[in-house]
């Protein structure tokens, strides 16, 4: 949508806002429709090919208004999740469908998804174990606990396991920076011969430092050999999926228990929506309450009939689908997949720059849209290249450590961003680097 | 702001985003301001009268856009939560000013707040163990943590007691659903005996069932001298507290370590919004990460520089606090009083209809917003009442059990409540009522 478009789209929603407003007294204060009165009212998947603004904005008086904020608000959410599990083709067992034991719900961040899996995971061990040892209390159990991930990992995960009490330790990574089975087949085997309980591992697909994937083929069947709970976080790379060129990144998810993404990072969904999949609904509802009254009532969870607090850490909750429904209609499949790609490509060309450049060197393979890269030479070298190049305020860059060097990251991720940005990004960065070597020099 | 006004104010926004993308490539990526540039640029209080929407967006373009999203999010919030504390006449203890050791933060929930409170009191009990008996393990420690609420608090708080892995026991409400010293200094010294570790209370003011309030004055000093964490949860009432004659209901928060409400609730700020203080912001961030190198960097943490993602469960953060900013300056504080006020006048209106009535009983003090009420008579007859009230969908009430007692609640919690239609419920009620009574006899 431009910027004309958008102004004129802007403006009558702001109308149809205030028509609901003054209309409000005409309207009933509490819906007709019965559960699972919205599936049948949209396709089954997302579009193709864009929809017109103006089919969007008739199904919201059609299909969401009838609804209200409840059930419309839930249904939509149920819906949206297997239309974006669809998208990146993730495995039947993730969708809710009409009766299904998985689904998808939308967290707030994807810290909070990790804490909610963790959480899952934490519950469901500590049941076991005292249906198999009635005398032994949660704290022995808790005590004993041990979780996994790779040591690429987000600064979330180790949060997540303060959060929930449980230690949490780090599998170093492979020369690629992913988690291997060797190295947490290791690992797994000393803490159990010190009577230790793994529990819980957290795979990375695209880590925050430099987008490396960890090896989920690998570490999938130890995860459901061992009898652990596999949380895959691809909180950025997870968009790109849905292009067939990259879904193999996401091959072994089946051996997952539960997988999460952010379709704010990189699908032009607005922050916050993190999406998050689990096989079994009951492992998650059943983290926060065990008496028979709920079980009564999780019974009843399906696909029909999902009651969403149950799912997340907050009670309330917002009308976050509304977002995604807009947006895939408005791009289409076509739509999003095409601003991937560019992203990708544009990711490449500035690699290809970098590359061209005999001062530089590519610290990690470049897979999506983060390029990795340095000066030759020195951490304080580099350091004071991003000091000139942030102090320049014309492009913003946030480092990383990759083992003990010092790494320059140039992220693709504006809505509006082209070749020439790229193109004229490498320049700028090209020239401060001229100035700087002469500075040293002299 | 009227339905015209909203239209015209609505439209200036949407060409003020749309400018602002037009623009885009002219503005620097990273902004010039050092760190605490925003306070001084605004009031330190709220405006007792209404500010000009033009004002307002003219504060926008000169104080907001300088300092980008970031600081300004941060700042803005940091100020935002003072002058919503010195609404409350929160002690200064809470307030994070120029270099205070408190502050306040915006959660998404007051879920979020009490899980956060109860980790942070989590942490310091176990460190504070851990200093006097260095062999002790945090496991040790957990297993026999309580935490204690009210028989009448919410269900989040025991769902922070599951996730915190810690135990959270109810204290029996006295007869007028409040928690009161004796009971639990009773329960207290049960425990202790037994070898427990009391550590965290959560005081309610106004419970979700009937709006009483616990008795923070009674229960305040036991906590300070026990050295439990006390953690105040006003999700509802706590906007009344902006109103001189209901401030007393918060007299005793001096005793408190955390304080929340949620303004999105009823001080007409859009979901989700809920504000949290706390004494010591140490206590808060200290809950996640105990290493040197983050000690160093929370060292720094104080009313000039803050790290939000340090007092909260996720990471990222939207910019809220402009909600706030906007709704304190566009009503002013007067404008609020009066919103609250006449939410109250039209409870108590509700209630003396109900009085009236001989079929009819008040079932709790009526103090706020929220009148609760019921036919004399069985459960059952209630209970049928409710489902001919909710079937009419003319207005619709959840209900509430207070002892054995099936309770109905009206509550007033629209902005656009008026006395017509707190009269014109009271006679569908009415008539309701009597059809069902002629049921019943035939």
């Amino acid at each position: 949508m431009n910027s004309g478009e958008f102004r004129r789209r802007g403006k009558e929603m702001v109308d149809f806002v205030a028509d609901y407003l003054e209309g409000i007294e005409g309207r009933q204060v509490y819906p007709d429709v019965e559960p699972g009165y919205l599936r049948p009212l949209i396709p089954a998947s997302a579009p193709e090919e864009p929809d017109t603004f103006e089919d969007i904005l008739n199904d919201v008086e059609k299909i969401i208004m009838p609804g209200a904020a409840s059930p419309a608000c839930t249904e939509l959410e149920t819906v949206m999740m297997d239309w974006l599990g669809k998208m990146l083709k993730l495995p039947e067992a993730f969708l809710a469908g009409q009766v299904g034991e998985g689904g998808g719900v939308i967290q707030g961040s994807a810290s909070e998804a990790t804490l909610m899996a963790l959480l899952a995971a934490r519950t469901k061990v500590v049941r076991r174990l005292q249906a198999a040892s009635p005398g032994l209390t949660q704290g022995a159990i808790m005590e004993k606990l041990v979780a996994y991930s790779s040591d690429q990992a987000h600064s979330s995960v180790e949060r997540a396991g303060l959060i929930g009490g449980v230690k949490l330790k780090a599998i170093p990574s492979d020369g690629k920076f992913a988690m291997r089975a060797s190295a947490l087949q290791e690992v797994l085997e000393r803490d159990k011969a010190e009577g230790l309980i793994p529990f819980f591992v957290v795979a990375t697909l695209g880590t925050t430092s430099c987008c490396s994937f960890d090896n989920l083929l690998e570490v999938g069947p130890i995860c459901n050999k061992e009898d652990m709970w596999l949380h895959i976080d691809a909180a950025y790379a997870g968009s790109s999926f849905i292009c067939p060129e990259f879904r193999h990144l996401l091959n072994g998810v089946e051996f997952a228990d539960s997988f999460n993404f952010n379709p704010h990072k990189w699908l032009l969904v607005n922050f916050d929506c993190s999406a998050m999949w689990v096989k079994k609904r009951t492992d998650l509802i059943g983290a926060f309450k065990l008496d028979p009254v709920y079980l009564k009532h999780s019974h009843m969870d399906s696909g029909l009939i999902t009651d969403y607090r149950h799912w997340q850490l907050p009670l309330g909750r917002r009308f976050r689908s509304l977002k995604m429904w807009f947006v895939f209609r408005m791009y289409g499949v076509k739509g999003l997949q095409a601003y991937i790609r560019k992203h990708v490509r544009l990711a490449h060309e500035f690699e290809r720059l970098v590359r061209q450049d005999p001062r530089f060197e590519i610290c990690a393979e470049v897979t999506l849209g983060l390029v990795c890269f340095r000066l030759k030479g020195s951490n304080k070298l580099n350091e004071d290249l991003l000091e000139r190049i942030n102090s320049a305020k014309k492009i913003h860059l946030v480092p990383c450590h990759l083992r003990d060097k010092f790494v320059l990251r140039f992220a693709i991720c504006s809505r509006t961003v082209e070749l020439t940005h790229v193109q004229w990004s490498w320049e700028h960065i090209s020239q401060l680097t001229t100035d700087l070597l002469r500075a040293e020099r002299d």
